[in-house]
């Protein structure tokens, strides 16, 4: 075999063969193909997908690559849950907890967020004490005990994924679907869990842009994932606007903590109840509907609160934080974004406000960054308010910038605002099984 | 800049700058710009073809990355011409004395063979004595005293085709038009020849498989040319089976001078003598027509075959080879390839026939290998001949290679039989000015 063969097939459409794919990608984790044929290779296929079945084989070649986690000793049904992407995207928070609380258990592995904010693990160190970096005994201890524990992804797990992802970054192919697919899911199938709820964003702060893209990620990690004897499901999801209020990473948490205390039933909410109810419904508890009356009851009893506090505990974070969240320190900095004129707000392009966030100091531009744990926005509307001139639209925090101008006016420039009333887009736009 | 935006432009069809280009390919003969980025751009090319002006651009920027050479010391007009590369293509060493003898000047700078057979370089370097490397003063007193010369390409030209060259063989990124173009042209750009006349061949032992590509390029070409202030055409020529009767190094040599003498006037001759007349009337010889009876006149006067003589004795060879063409010395082994069945032969695959040169030994499979000057194949049959079975079809000769056996069954399977009498393809197929 040899590398400008296969490259040359997939640039004429022609399939390649597990043997070719595998070599192809083992060859070059050891180093053995250079960095230029793959990505001459990645090119090809940005341009000529893979069909699925070639997918399915780089997934599970990908799988392989590295370590593979086994979960057997966790008592119960396991679920996960994974999200392509969004600016303000805290449902991990809220329906891990509410999931445990119904019985499920869900192990979950995250990322650090590079740019715009933070990912899940950098929220969570937001609160003092909080450890994201757990032995595996101990993190099938701690699900075990109280159904759920947030850690960082830690190991040998899929390098092949590693190494693909960070040449993707530098020569243009990240946004091929087979590719997305492949990376997503060959780091979940690693992961273990019995069960997977894939969250595909879709709209300006997202990599799916339109729905049909969204759509045949969705169905190809569906079938990917049932493949691989998975239970998979997808929910396509809006990301025409940042999801929920805050956009940070304490205030993201602090934001998760008033979702399950039951102070705030909004979009949010109802993206957390509805991926929550579907997440108890693939794990087989029940209906839909009786799946989602559990949720919402999770919520009400004050259980899912409860059970944040635990699992922050259990992973020596101070627990009495999320039980009051005035205890996140103040930031030291902030400036509101007030709007001249009237009208309603027909859209927030959720990318310039991760971008504007990135400003404030919640993200990292590289690797090495620190992030401002109690940077970010608070958005005061939303999508289909109706504004006055002189409103607050949204508040910018930061305790490392003390100049927020350049961030405000990055900000103002997402929100878009029409005359009419503007059709405001579900939350959940499809779901996909 | 930055190279992912450069690369997501052209991924995306959108059209590049002069500064974008430059940056890019400047960047990456510096070495700022590494090689996996540049695959990426190279392979989204191939996929998203550069417009007319992105290649003229692309061409300029290219020619000037190295030295350029300065002809004007030479007196008169000079007129270069180029092949894209076939089987058995010696018409160089023809058509250089015929224009020379007519009253043009011939700067040639040819290369080395990779693959199939040799270059021109190595063909001529079955001569006794012959040198390539030829000082740039002596290489222009040998042109300004004999009309002509051909040396071997060395020094600082074009740094960047050498290294996209390189990069684009080991990453599937050879058949791209603009590409291929900007690679051809930035170097006949850089050695100033005032006319250019480009052979583009077109069939089995070619790039262009199909005249709809060989005419796109050679339209690329021509137009490319002209903008950059040099006087060009085009030939489209035919590669559906090899050129000539000889494939190889010094039996091509030999069979230069036979048409060189006049003693062999058939497909070759007269392609050579439309070649020499196209670069005659580029060169301000008068009407086409006048050109080629010019042409024809040097080779039946004997002025073409002494002028072979006094160009190859300018460079240090052993001119009485030339005049003399038994002293070449003679290969040690041979096999001839018979047919075991009549008809008419239909095809002979050129690509396979190189494939079974190389086997000879006439070619080189890696930069390092030597090459057999004696080696390569005869042909006594041509498409369109009536054989009978027991027919020589071609004798292959080595002196490195004992066993021929697996030469001659790769060489009898070039050859494609028919009950009918076919259809013969014009040698000329086309002329694009």
């Amino acid at each position: 075999m040899n590398a400008v063969d296969i490259i040359t097939k997939t640039k004429r459409k022609e399939r390649l063969t597990k043997k070719e794919i595998d070599w192809l990608i083992n060859g070059y984790v050891e180093g053995t193909i250079p960095d230029y044929q793959m990505s001459a290779w990645l090119m090809a296929v940005c341009f000529n997908p893979l069909s699925d079945t070639e997918t399915l084989m780089l997934t599970e070649i990908m799988r392989d690559s590295g370590d593979k986690l086994d979960l057997s000793s966790i008592e119960g049904v396991t679920v996960d849950k994974h999200s392509t992407g969004g600016i303000g995207d805290k449902t991990s928070l809220i329906i891990a907890p509410i999931c445990a609380v119904c019985g499920l258990k869900v192990p979950k592995m995250s990322g650090r967020g590079l740019g715009f904010t933070g990912g899940t693990i950098d929220k969570l160190e937001s609160i003092d004490g909080f450890k994201v970096n757990v032995e595996f005994k101990d993190y099938v201890d701690i699900i075990n005990k109280n159904g759920a524990a947030i850690i960082a992804q830690s190991g040998h797990l899929v390098p092949a994924d590693k190494k693909l992802y960070a040449l993707r970054d530098v020569t243009g192919t990240v946004d091929s679907i087979p590719l997305i697919c492949s990376s997503i899911m060959s780091k979940k199938l690693a992961t273990g869990a019995d069960c997977l709820l894939l969250d595909v964003k879709c709209g300006t702060g997202a990599f799916m842009k339109n729905q049909d893209d969204a759509r045949q990620l969705a169905e190809l990690m569906v079938q990917v994932g049932k493949k691989a004897d998975k239970l998979t499901r997808a929910m396509i999801t809006d990301m025409n606007q940042p999801l929920g209020n805050a956009v940070g990473n304490a205030l993201e948490v602090i934001e998760a903590c008033n979702i399950l205390s039951g102070k705030q039933k909004d979009r949010l909410y109802d993206l957390c109840i509805q991926l929550a109810a579907n997440m108890l419904e693939l794990g087989g508890k029940g209906s839909y509907e009786k799946c989602r009356r559990a949720a919402i009851e999770a919520v009400d009893s004050g259980k899912a609160l409860q059970k944040l506090a635990d699992i922050v505990e259990a992973q020596g974070g101070k627990k009495e934080m999320i039980l009051d969240t005035s205890l996140f320190p103040t930031p030291v900095y902030s400036r509101e974004v007030k709007t001249n004129c009237g009208g309603y707000i027909c859209g927030i392009n959720s990318e310039e406000i991760g971008m504007a966030a990135l400003m404030t100091g919640a993200g990292r531009k590289s690797k090495e960054d620190t992030i401002d744990s109690s940077a970010g926005i608070i958005l005061q509307k939303h999508v289909g308010d109706k504004i006055h001139s002189g409103d607050t639209i949204m508040t910018l925090y930061s305790s490392t910038v003390k100049d927020l101008t350049a961030a405000a006016e990055r900000a103002a420039k997402a929100v878009e605002l029409s005359a009419e009333i503007p059709n405001v887009r579900s939350v959940v736009l499809e779901v996909v099984q």
